[in-house]
């Protein structure tokens, strides 16, 4: 492990200066330069955690989860990034409060914010809403502070949304800097981002959106793998192809996952819905068309049923790199014969990666709170430094 | 805005020993002087966190929220109050606890206070439960403390009631004074309090009665309208007539909206429940008739349909005073043809006011502080000085 | 009240070395020493509390709960003793997780610890089951931790499984330890753990469970008294019998609940649920029966109506040790002729006692805290000692 000196002198050579005052919607709005601050600033965080020295800057404050899905990882991990900087965490339950007795957006996102310094959103569920809810809440609060409504305007952190998983995607990222030795070894390696089959249907778009939108930024050759029908949003393709377009790396989609793990240095089977099916599902949910929507699920899932094949086993793993490719899941994953009869990976390939994928997920919560740090933090080199200088002890007296 | 010093010097005029160590029910309860220190403590502490210095008072402690309706801003308005201080937050939701199994009232206001500093209750639902119940808590952590059960006496805050709602009406009064520029410049001002309609039924009267109740001890000449049958509870109407006979001030039931807004120079349109309607349902409640209740919940339905001419309309607004009374509402509104089709306020006039109510919302956390750091200091002013002085960052290191 | 060096000096004579970096499962898993050492720094804390010294040991940190039933004091004590020591408490709901789809409880242990200090659950449902699932999680963060998954290796804190319930067994016995005037003058005191008619059934095992494995270790005589048919867990019985004999206090089983009640000391009447059935309970449950679960539910209602006559009289009282035992509840209780018509206790007797159950329920807080407090120090007497030393206020400036 580096020391925090290796941190400031990374963080010297790169211009952050936009990530002050900013929000984090989607990776691809962030320059190579923020992305890697946000890297490298996850690293200092946790640096400083392990060797027992508080980074709690706020004194109090709120941090604002608003999860529109059930969810353990990612509400944890937001609320240990808040509480690692010192915000209390208070969750704005659907369930608790009047959002859905008819409020209006930028009416909720005034109120709930008078004393908060970070929102976090996690809204995946259709197809051209989650992101748009939160720039409409990002909006409201923008305009709050600007009117003196509010005495602070709180950051807002994707914690997904339908087109991007930014704080996954880059906990995944940062796992991959740390094992492959620093984020230029990134490029070059190949990355296979495979549909794997599950029996559910419906999971989100973001994670397969967002690996292909950043993996690419790092000069990776990024392989998506699909059966035919699971189109990802073409957008987002797009931001693929330019991205390695840009940086010298590959975009290459494929519908067959053994071309995509071939040599591949990193896999990543998981199982996603088809974004046309998604967006027929929104329409549905708009219309209120509930025997079309349970005709759609059954469709999709004998749509799944088809491709039972894509499953990630050994036989595919031993053709990766050496047989060696590091393989990342968000968790939780569909394990055959464990949490399923057929999933999206054999249960012996799971176990042996299992202390990796953990490791991987630990990165998230200091992700998080490096994307608030950066953005509430005008010189966060010089805040880090004196982070370390005040020296006071996260645990003992 | 002021700073700190012109805070201590207001205090420095006001008779506030009484709150020490007492708890928070209603507004008339408390003697002028008593309100005006809260006011001004709401103002000071505000001045403090705007000015980034941390008003944190408890290293440790609970405070304790029980609220029998849902509720955003309330909730979140408690939340960042304890915040301020240093009181972490815990819901004491009815769906998670055994409080729905049978527990007595001061079995349970002792098992939840054994660290706690401060309990806020919101009861609204049924008359003459609400504030009977707050009573109870209040009784049973004074018995306990004094028993030794307790460290310490948790104080209590009425977060909503059946008779009043201190919070909001004294956040609502706290928008006006800053608007008018000082308290004693409501004297003399008039205020229509008026109901409006709703196309829901059963909203609480704490908020025209608590209108009604503070605003006529302010010496403003207050005049409750509603149709008739839509009375409110007598004993808060004698309330603000005695109010109003010794302040100098009015007040005055009219059955015409057109005449309470006539020249108002606030406006606070409103739906709630007839006050007898809302006893008769908690007594069928009590008999367990819930076919009555459906009964009574249509009655009331087309009763208030009768009334669909009592809006907020822009012909009514231009009646008041230069046309321009300030229009203040707790929040949600129902805006017509936005969040119902027809409803208290018609959608201009809301928006044009939009700000002004967001900024109106965001006195309460401050006046729910105060009340709390009130009762919590003996001497507020000297600590208001030496949070000054103290002059730790809210956020920064 | 003693004062702080008082407690330091009990702790000098106990060898509580193992406490550190340890879980609390069992009390009988504990020497005596580390159970008197966790009494006395329960004392301590409550010694500093008291006298206005925070106790604040983390400045950032978490406490993860874990209910798998309903709770209020509980869950309060929990959130208490966590907020006394410095860390935000996260529930983890199973409603608000995805822990409900299907996750393996090593991966679950793992993806809430990356900023977990301590972890406490309860989980008494089945027999068999809480323990274990205790054990499950405790292994996993102890792997995670190894592996470096971890930076911290979160501590467990048994809330209540299917064998102990020991934060309440220790309370209430830390009670029984300050009205006798030390742990010393247990010795050789009378206790009566009975069973109690409740018109409701399935009432958990742990706490006579708890009671008669940790009182046998004070030299206490135990007696266990319920009608036929009432057994619990074999093992606990063993383990009671084997700490008496090695004591010198006694451990006796009875039917006959004025035999117990003659001359005891303390009396601790309460309902249970027989051990067989809980274990037949389990199996339906596995397998599914939920006809078997109602038939079994309808027998066990049936079963205790024949047992109406074991209820904690003012003449069963008469026959106590000066008819002034110490009357033990872990709260809420059946009251005759208040939370039902015939239940444990009469109501005069109850509200005799109620000053000194609440008393008892006022420890648990400390308990919590001072088992998380004795494992997360090596050197908690240095560490009691500082506190006092820096003489931070809890409350104040």
């Amino acid at each position: 492990m580096a020391d925090l000196q290796d941190y400031l002198k990374q963080l010297e050579q790169l211009d952050y200066s936009k990530l002050y005052d900013s929000d984090f919607f989607l990776t691809w709005e962030k320059s190579l330069d923020e992305l890697k601050a946000i890297f490298t600033a996850a690293d200092a965080l946790r640096y400083l955690r392990s060797h027992n020295i508080s980074t709690k800057q706020f004194d109090s404050g709120l941090g604002i989860s608003l999860f529109r899905d059930n969810s353990t990882r990612t509400r944890f991990s937001f609320a240990s990034a808040c509480n690692l900087l010192g915000l209390e965490v208070q969750d704005l339950d659907e369930g608790k409060s009047q959002i859905a007795h008819g409020e209006t957006v930028r009416e909720t996102a005034n109120m709930i914010s008078f004393m908060a310094d970070v929102i976090g959103i996690r809204d995946d569920m259709y197809i051209g809403k989650g992101n748009a809810y939160m720039h409409e809440v990002a909006d409201a609060v923008t305009q709050g502070y600007r009117d003196g409504i509010l005495e602070q305007r709180p950051m807002l952190v994707n914690l997904q949304c339908d087109i991007d998983h930014p704080t996954q995607i880059m906990a995944d990222t940062l796992h991959l800097i740390n094992e492959f030795g620093g984020i230029d070894k990134l490029k070059g390696k190949k990355v296979a981002m495979s549909w794997a089959y599950s029996p559910s249907y419906g999971k989100p778009l973001s994670v397969p959106q967002g690996a292909v939108g950043l993996m690419t930024r790092l000069g990776m050759d990024v392989v998506l793998a699909h059966p035919e029908g699971y189109e990802i949003m073409p957008e987002v393709e797009t931001v693929a192809r330019n991205n390695a377009a840009a940086t010298g790396g590959s975009f290459k989609v494929t519908h067959d996952m053994k071309e995509a793990f071939a040599d591949a240095d990193v896999v990543y089977p998981k199982s996603w819905a088809p974004f046309a099916a998604m967006q027929q599902r929104t329409d549905l949910y708009g219309a209120g068309d509930f025997d079309g929507i349970k005709t759609l699920e059954k469709q999709l899932l004998q749509q799944n049923a088809d491709h039972k094949d894509w499953e990630c086993t050994e036989d595919l793993m031993k053709t990766t790199r050496d047989g060696k490719a590091i393989y990342l899941h968000c968790l939780p994953a569909d394990i055959s014969g464990v949490s399923c009869q057929e999933g999206e990976v054999a249960a012996t390939v799971f176990d042996r990666y299992r202390d990796s994928l953990y490791k991987e997920a630990s990165y998230k919560p200091y992700i998080i709170a490096a994307m608030i740090f950066m953005s509430k933090n005008k010189d966060p080199r010089a805040v880090l430094e004196m982070l370390q200088k005040r020296g006071r002890s996260r645990f003992g007296i």
